[in-house]
């Protein structure tokens, strides 16, 4: 088993990665949140394949455990799915010390998430990620939220987990698009922190794509390793946490305008990582060869490095504008310095970022 | 004036208690939250009186201010109520560094502080109680949250404010019954941690009613002191934090079977006070005096001792038993030990609680 801590000032738990790490649920829950019962809420349509082991573990641990399974989708990361899951907990009088687990991607995660951040002013909660994407990012760093029509995951706050279990075998039932998408993030990472990363996916990027355990649980504790340090590093986001938003000031800005779901997030993040990229090139941040690196790899993956069908420059750039991420009005971009190395910048000209906009279209 | 300061490990702040503080309000939120916008949420009853002053100081220490008028009541303590607040703080892009700013009771500090707590996932907060019972209780201590059909507080978060403003002056427009509600908890304060401060305000009672500006500031600074005391040893209510429920457990069951607002809430923290206490003296952890005592001086402030309406002592059992403050399953009571004294009892009998309740009947 591969073990990562997340040491914060206030609170420490463990990232355990395993193939077939659900059957080990129970008896790991039970040493971090012992109690009478606890609650598994599962994205519905990981439950049927994954649920049972989860749940079993559970049981013979000794919870008195309540199942529901949550309507999965960007759809259904609302207010409104928050109260539906607030009378769950309720209904089965769930307590103050009553572990919340959740097996899902990050959406149900994200939800979930804040439901146990805020039910009774929180509770023990125990994060299953089982996605690619949840479990190299969501999975690490306690933001839950959910979306309000004015834009995602406005709406939310900081709750660290006590315990996240990834299995990896969870992975055989993920489609191949979200694989994808997990490694765009994986991508960032090397991008932003560590220029081997970067490498070693690319070396093995056959061996990730054919699900090999080994390289699914190297690849995922090599990436939870670089989130937990930068969270470790700043767990508020106060200052360098703005790094893992490499590419996504783009890329929300790609998901706001074009529909939720047109392009998933990983694909989004891949056209945002280009754009940041070639915006760097542009400023004469770094050479060109970067950003031809980033687009060969990205390619290979099969993650999108064009999109022909944007909507207008000036919409894309208003949308920018909205993200909670501006600072006192001004678009904060994370560029990059160097392979493994960002800066967070405020003072980019709006001619540049559109220049970087134009660039992405066919 | 006074000064109270709140240490917790991760955050510190101050409340700051004097006649007309809210003139100095924008000056001070400048200091602790220092950024181009602010949001003031003000109580609909309150800020008629007393938002002026706060809105102009704001406004001449240089914030963008957004003003909004909340509408009062437990009945709008409400998910729903959040989300009509967390529009209003989109529609004025508020951002993540921008102060809220709430003025009014402790309803809709809740309301307006969890909305804080959760608007991009916590924003800086600032509380301006203006009743007595939000001054010397729920100002100090994070908790905010709001209501749910089941029950009441079982939403929320702990959210720690940068600067509590106490600004007595606002006690003048205060409800008489409402002043009374506020010493209900004083005198708890004194029970469990201060017999000095329960004879302080036997001697004090004259001034206090007549609203003398000293005796105000010195009655909300000692109160707020036992209170930072209390929340600076256990934030998160893991031990002594629990102390501060006396006489709660009784009131909540009282609230939720009287129909909310039949009782104020101080005054059924009055009688739950005396009820705690009869089943002290009944299970020889005090000696009667002290309820004699306790009775004597809630009567000579006007609060009830007696209720000759409670519901069935059944049902009322059966409320405290669905309180949020069981811990597996078993009524957790505060009980005092002596004056200035108490301690948390798991075992007590059922009849013992039963002859309780009986004991309020009229």
């Amino acid at each position: 088993m591969a073990v990562v801590e997340v040491k914060l000032p206030h609170h420490q738990y463990e990232v355990r990665i395993e193939p077939g790490a659900l059957r080990s649920l129970g008896g790991w829950v039970r040493d971090v949140a012992p109690h009478a019962q606890a609650a598994l809420l599962g994205d519905a349509n990981v439950m049927q394949p994954h649920g049972e082991a989860a749940c079993q573990s559970l049981i013979e641990a000794g919870y008195q455990l309540t199942q529901h399974a949550v309507p999965p989708g960007e759809d259904h990361k609302t207010l409104d799915q928050m109260r539906g899951l607030y009378d769950v907990l309720l209904d089965n009088r769930l307590e103050r010390r009553s572990p919340v687990i959740v097996l899902g991607g990050g959406v149900v995660g994200d939800t979930v998430g804040f439901v146990a951040a805020s039910y009774l002013r929180g509770v023990p909660f125990i994060q299953c990620p089982t996605t690619l994407l949840a479990m190299v990012d969501a999975s690490v760093g306690g933001k839950v939220g959910v979306n309000v029509p004015q834009g995602k995951n406005l709406i939310g706050a900081f709750w660290q987990p006590h315990l996240v279990v990834i299995d990896t075998d969870t992975l055989k039932t993920l489609p191949p698009r979200e694989l994808r998408c997990g490694l765009a993030e994986c991508l960032k990472h090397g991008i932003i922190r560590d220029g081997e990363l970067f490498e070693w996916i690319d070396a093995n990027l056959d061996r990730i794509n054919a699900l090999e355990p080994d390289a699914l649980v190297e690849l995922v504790r090599r990436n939870v390793q670089i989130k937990a340090n930068v969270v470790m590093a700043d767990e508020r986001e106060a200052g360098e946490r703005a790094h893992l938003n490499f590419g996504h000031t783009f890329a929300h800005a790609i998901e706001a305008t074009s529909g939720y779901g047109v392009y998933h997030h990983g694909e989004a993040v891949s056209l945002g990582m280009v754009a940041a990229m070639k915006l760097a090139v542009d400023t004469q941040r770094v050479e060109a060869s970067l950003l031809d690196q980033t687009v060969q790899l990205l390619d290979r993956i099969g993650l999108p490095t064009k999109a022909d069908s944007l909507v207008a420059t000036e919409q894309l750039m208003q949308s920018m504008r909205m993200d909670k991420k501006v600072a006192d009005g001004r678009v904060r971009l994370i560029l990059p310095d160097r392979m493994g190395a960002v800066s967070i910048v405020n003072d980019t000209p709006d001619e540049a970022i559109e220049a970087a906009w134009e660039s992405l279209r066919g």
